[in-house]
Order: structure tokens, then C-alpha cells, then sequence
């Protein structure tokens, strides 16, 4: 048992007062864990692109103040009542979306949106006692997903907690704790490209990559990358992509250009931008009777998917995924498990770090579309 | 080898001579099968909603006259140069997409819109000489999705006919030939409700009982059947429709009523409607996380599918097939079997007959939602 169980305890956290504006780090206040919560003392952070939208508020609910972070690695430093699968000290990554194992969800084998635990982004608190764990002089700020991973100490639900093998390099397998997992799941666990099949991904970020990974790694012969940012290009060469297509290079719709190269559409195709027009072209570019596209981007609120049903009869398939259609305690550790024997490499998303202090840069970074992934240490 | 072979036949044949007139029975000639074409004598055939709406052309390019007509049975009369599988003397469904055997999706396991001969509802002409085989005193008259069966002589491409077992009985086994397959196959081979689920089925005409009777041999337990016609409910008991929902009597979106009635949703679900509400309705009836909507209805021309994008993310699938994904040519002998060994009932979709002479009688019956299917012999 930790000294600091059952304490308040007082640590940096990074604050976002108000959408859009540079984070402040704070001293805040972070409650002990209550009922199926753990108190997570979190070593690693990185920034994912669902923090930036929330962030910027632009087509989502305003909430603020509050801490974001959802990417993350850490230890565990005290667990509340009822906790029986963590202990303080265990190794985990905490995750956005989380597995109660005991609702309709979790008992089937094909859906990982947990009832009690999907990803709720409006939601500021805890379930617990519908509170907030983290204060400044009293006045709550709000969590973020559940996670709120830019603090020194957060308070998760244990379901939302994946215990992962305590050997693992917290600084690299943070990141799959959302991104490399959600692009890598969406093609090996939804898209299935079978081998020697031709793959679109659309958006290379860290999550598209993640998936051009997954489907190098499911023997997929082509893999087309889809990107508005030319730079974008050089890097993905090393996770497999094997052509790239800019819509901006081209005036007919990118799905005429990609069904024009592929002799009528590819195989599969995966979106990984939040951009709705991405979204249509993925699913319109695959080609008629087998082709699978699998939507993974957070959209705008006021997003309105739209196509002619024509596309639909013409036997294709429409799909979208939360977290790779991995279940997070139940899967993420295999994922960890698949870096510790090398069959996949998650240093190449990893192009900066910084220390806590200075985690504006990793916005500054993802917003000018540099790098993929930004590790930011939480003592520095 | 029949004494008519390599003749013109003279004959009588339905012509749609204007969209949305009743037909007219006239004297046609029917020029003798070119290279890789039939020439069938049809026996039976019956109406399918698909002649029925583009009879009346209103959402769909107007192409007259033309001769109507894709659920049939019939006898090859005599078969043209190339053509080895078939011939006089056969037993044939003819189909409104064809299986060439050669190109990809022929012989991809996944799809059966085969390049060459899916069905092109805006060709009038058979593919070898782009003329129509069909004519009075020398004025052509058009072809309808490759079959135009409403005629006691057509041309068919060989790839568009399933040889089928010779005892099968010609005026019962004819409605496979289209609708009964299409909404059987919808739920045997593309939504596939597991054991004990739950699926809703759009519109209980035959092709929505059909999927309804494939829902029930899967194992469906409870199948909800939805129509605007309430007329439709008493029948659809015998097709193992358990529930109804009119839509028309209640406020709110359909979706939802189906939502509170299954505790977030339905299983799967079937659209054999060819309303674009109807569509985007059975979309968002499933259930988050496993639920899979399969598109059916032939839409009209403008109609867009319109949905927010966090439908599919939400782990939703949607899915359209043409033909139940049966592959003509492969497939369909074997769902004749399925008659023949009493696993699947045909008589209960039978439920009117009536002469060639008073083909227009189907068209009231269709037009006024009696009834399912109208078996129209062409000896009468
Ligand atoms: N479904 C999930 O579980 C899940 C989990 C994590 C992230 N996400 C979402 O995945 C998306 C990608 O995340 P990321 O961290 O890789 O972001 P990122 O910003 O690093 O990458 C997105 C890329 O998409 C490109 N892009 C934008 N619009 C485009 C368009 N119209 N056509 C082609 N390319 C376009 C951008 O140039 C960029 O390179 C985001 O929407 C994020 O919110 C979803
Ligand atoms: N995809 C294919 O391969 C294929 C093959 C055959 C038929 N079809 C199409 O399948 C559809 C059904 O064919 P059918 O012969 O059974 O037609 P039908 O007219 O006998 O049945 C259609 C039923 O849908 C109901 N309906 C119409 N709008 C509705 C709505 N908004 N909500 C609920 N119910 C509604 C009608 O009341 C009717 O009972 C048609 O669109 C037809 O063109 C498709
Ligand atoms: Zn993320
Ligand atoms: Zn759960
Ligand atoms: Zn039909
Ligand atoms: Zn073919």
C-alpha cells in the first residue's frame, strides 16, 4: 500500500482553460480512487489527434476546464473498493473506450463498445458519483474520455485500465494505447485484407500508418496512401505504403483516380482522417462485389455521410470501428506482447519528445502535420 | 435439334409499347440466338416489382418498347454458336444478372456481379451485335435486363440461365428465378443472423418473406417484419414473422420504435422495400457494436443514402447485394434442390394465377399490394 492511498494528492497536470488556447500546467488536486477506480501515476503521455479536436472544440461540445490525454502508459498507485484485477505497481495503458465484461457488448465477440464504459466525450466525470477526481482550490475541472492522461496522478475506471506486461518500455508502448492500436485493429480485425490484396488508407497520421502497418503485415501487395499533406509521403514508405495519391493533384474525386489505378477499385480501404469527404471517397473507391471500407476518423458533429445507395447494392461493404474492434483489457496485452516479439515495430511513430513542461510543442507539432507521435515525458 | 431452330419464330409477346400503359399482346418475331445466346420457350413467368417500376419509369430511364419480364421457367428451344453447357430440351431459370465463368468476380468467392453480364437496366440489346432480337414488321422492340420473359419466345446470354433439374415443376420453381432467391440469399449469405437474433425485415413483399423465411431457417427467434401496407401482416405469419411495425403508426422515426422494442437494436436487418427511408431506416435499426443492415430494394435513380457517420463508426455494418449473392449459374440449381427436398416452401409466395392474355391483372395486383406473387402461364 502506497503512502499516498486514500490522500488527496497534489501534482502537475496540464490545463485546458479554454478551447483552442496553449495548456497551463497546474497544480491541481487528484482525489483517491473510489469505487472501481484506480489512482494511475502516469510516466508517459502522447498526443492523439481525438485530444486536438476536443481541444479546438470546433465541431465538438465545449468543456472546460479540463485535462486531456488519453495516450498513455503508467503505474498504478492505489486502487478504490471493489478492485480486484489491478493492484499498486501493476504496469498498464489506459484507454479511451473500456470493458466491463459483464454487458451485452463485452459478452459478444464482435463488438468491444462497452455499455458502461464506450467512449463518452461529453462526459466530464466520473461514473461513480457523477464528480469530477481533479480540483484547483476546490473548483472541479473536468476529465477527458475517462482518461485525462496530462496529469501526474488520474483516477480511471478499472475497466478502462489494460494490465500489460511490466517488462514493456512505457515510453514506446504508450502509444498503443489509442492510435497505433486503432489503425493496426481496423485492417487485421475489421478490414481483413486478404493476401496479395490492394489497400487504400486515407490520412497518414499516426493512425493511418498504423494501418498501412497492419495491412503489410496481412500480406497486402498494394498499399496506396491517401494524403491532402504531401510530407506526409517520405515517412509512410517506411510502414509499407506502396504508392500515394494527393486529391489535391488531381481534378476528378480521389475514388475515380484510385478506381482508374486499380482496374475498378481496391480490395479494402481504410479512413483515418475525421474528414467526411475522406470518408465517402474511401468507401465509394472500393471496388463493387468484395470491396470492404472501414471508416476509423472522429467526424464532425454535423457530419452527414452520403452516397448513392447504387454503391451499396453494387455489393460493397460499409464499416467503422472504435479501437481496431480490439477489447481493450482483453486484447491490448496481446497487442504489447506482438511488440515485445518484434512483430511490430512502434519506435517509427515515435518522431519527438518533449517534457511535460513544454507539451504545447506537441500541439504546435500535430498541428503543422510534423511527425507522427510525440511522446511527452511527465517528469520533465 | 426442333425444326424451328435457326428460324425466326413468330409469337406472342407483352409489349410496353408507353411507361405506365397497360401491355399489349402482339405478334413478334424472334430472330434465332447468335453467338454464346439461347433461344428459350417460356412456360410460367411471373411479376417482380423490378418490371413493375421500371414499366412505370418514373425514377428510371424510359426506354420503349420494350418487352418486360426476369422471373421465369422455361425449355431451350435451341442454343447459339459457342454454346456447349445447354441445350434444346433443358430446363432453365433465367436470370437478371448472368455468370460469365471468367472474369473476376466470377470467379471471385465473394461476389457475383459478374463484368460482363450483371444486370444493365438501360440496355435494350442483346451484348453480341448490340440489336434486339425482338421485332414486329421490322421495328425493333427492346430487351429488358437480358431476359424479357414476358414473351413465349426470348434470347437469353447462355451465362444468364441456371440449368436446373428437369422434374423441379416449372410454375412453382419460376419465382426463384428472381425474387424469392434475392430475399432468401439477403439473410443466408450476407446478413447471416446467428442463431436466437433478432432481424427486422423492410417491406414484406415476396422478396421481404423470402428474406423473412431465410431469417426463420437461420434460426432467427424473433423476426420483426415492417411495411406501410398493414394488409401485409396477417400473410407474413406464415413466413415466420413473429412482430409488426407499421410506421405509419407512430411519431417517431421507425428506427426507434424498432430500438425500445430490442433493447438497442436489432441484429440484423433486411431492406426489401426499394424506399430510400426504408433504407437509411433498416440502417440505423441495428444494434450498435455487431449489427448488420443489408440493402435489397432497387432504389430510385436521385436518391441518396444520407446517415451521420457516427452510425457506422458505432460499429454498425451495411451491406447491398444483388441476387441474395447467389452466383446464377453455380448457385441457383442447388436453392431448386432446397424445393425439391421440401427444405424451402414456394407455394405460400404463389398466390395468384392468371392467363398471358390478362398479364395486366399481375400488374394491378402488384400495383395495389395483393398478394405476393402472380404466376402468368403463357399457354393461356
Ligand atoms: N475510431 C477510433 O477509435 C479512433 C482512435 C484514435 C483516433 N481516431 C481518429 O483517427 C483520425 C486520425 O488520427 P491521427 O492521430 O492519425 O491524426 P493526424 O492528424 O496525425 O493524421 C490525419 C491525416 O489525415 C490527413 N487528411 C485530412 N483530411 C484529409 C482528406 N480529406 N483526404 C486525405 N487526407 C486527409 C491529414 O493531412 C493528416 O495527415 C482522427 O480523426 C482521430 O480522431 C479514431
Ligand atoms: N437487389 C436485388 O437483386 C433485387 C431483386 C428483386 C427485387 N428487388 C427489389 O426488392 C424490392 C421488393 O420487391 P418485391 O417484389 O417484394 O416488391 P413488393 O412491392 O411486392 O413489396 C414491397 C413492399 O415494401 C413496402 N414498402 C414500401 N415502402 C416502404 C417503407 N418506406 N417502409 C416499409 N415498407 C415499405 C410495400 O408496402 C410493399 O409491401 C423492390 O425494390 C425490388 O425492385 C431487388
Ligand atoms: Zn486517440
Ligand atoms: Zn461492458
Ligand atoms: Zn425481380
Ligand atoms: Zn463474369
Amino acid at each position: 500500500m502506497s503512502s499516498t492511498a486514500g490522500q488527496v494528492i497534489r501534482c502537475k497536470a496540464a490545463v485546458a482553460w479554454e478551447a483552442g488556447k496553449p495548456l497551463v500546467i497546474e497544480e491541481v488536486e487528484v482525489a483517491p480512487p473510489q469505487k472501481n477506480e484506480v489512482r494511475v501515476k502516469i510516466l508517459y503521455t502522447s498526443l492523439c489527434h481525438t485530444d486536438v479536436y476536443f481541444w479546438e472544440a470546433k465541431g465538438q461540445n465545449p468543456l472546460f476546464p479540463r485535462i486531456y490525454g488519453h495516450e498513455a502508459g503508467g503505474i498504478v498507485e492505489s486502487v478504490g473498493e471493489g478492485v480486484t484485477d489491478l493492484a499498486p505497481g501493476d504496469h498498464v495503458l489506459p484507454v479511451f473506450t473500456g470493458e466491463c465484461k459483464e454487458c451485452a457488448h463485452c459478452q459478444s465477440e464482435e463488438s468491444n463498445m462497452c455499455s458502461l464504459l464506450r467512449i463518452n466525450t461529453d462526459r466530464g466525470v466520473m461514473l461513480n458519483d457523477g464528480q469530477s477526481r481533479f480540483s484547483i482550490n476546490g473548483k472541479p475541472i473536468y476529465h477527458f474520455v475517462g482518461t485525462s492522461t496530462f496529469s501526474e496522478y488520474t483516477v480511471i475506471h478499472v475497466g478502462c485500465l489494460a494490465k500489460i506486461n511490466p517488462l514493456a518500455p512505457l515510453d514506446k508502448v504508450c502509444v498503443l494505447s489509442c492510435g497505433i492500436s486503432t489503425g493496426l485493429g481496423a485492417t487485421l480485425n475489421v478490414a481483413k485484407p486478404p493476401k496479395g490484396s490492394t489497400v487504400a488508407v486515407f490520412g497518414l497520421g499516426a493512425v493511418g500508418l498504423a494501418a498501412a502497418e497492419g495491412a503489410r503485415i496481412a500480406g497486402a501487395s498494394r498499399i496506396i496512401g491517401v494524403d491532402l499533406n504531401p510530407k506526409r509521403f517520405e515517412e509512410a514508405k517506411k510502414f509499407g505504403c506502396t504508392e500515394f495519391v494527393n486529391p489535391m493533384d488531381h481534378e476528378k474525386p480521389v475514388q475515380e483516380v484510385l478506381a482508374e489505378m486499380t482496374d475498378g477499385g481496391v480490395d479494402r480501404s481504410v479512413e483515418c482522417t475525421g474528414n467526411i469527404n475522406a470518408m465517402i471517397s474511401a468507401f465509394e473507391c472500393v471496388h463493387d462485389g468484395w470491396g470492404v471500407a472501414v471508416l476509423v476518423g472522429v467526424p464532425h458533429k454535423d457530419a452527414t455521410f452520403k452516397t448513392h445507395p447504387m454503391n451499396l447494392l453494387n455489393e460493397r461493404t460499409l464499416k467503422g470501428t472504435f479501437f481496431g474492434n480490439y477489447k481493450p483489457r482483453s486484447d491490448l496485452p496481446s497487442v504489447v506482447e506482438k511488440y515485445m516479439n518484434k512483430e511490430l515495430e512502434v519506435e517509427k511513430f515515435i518522431t519527438h519528445q518533449v517534457p511535460f513542461s513544454e507539451i504545447n510543442k506537441a500541439f504546435d507539432y500535430m498541428l503543422k502535420g510534423e511527425g507522427l507521435r510525440c511522446i511527452i515525458r511527465m517528469d520533465g
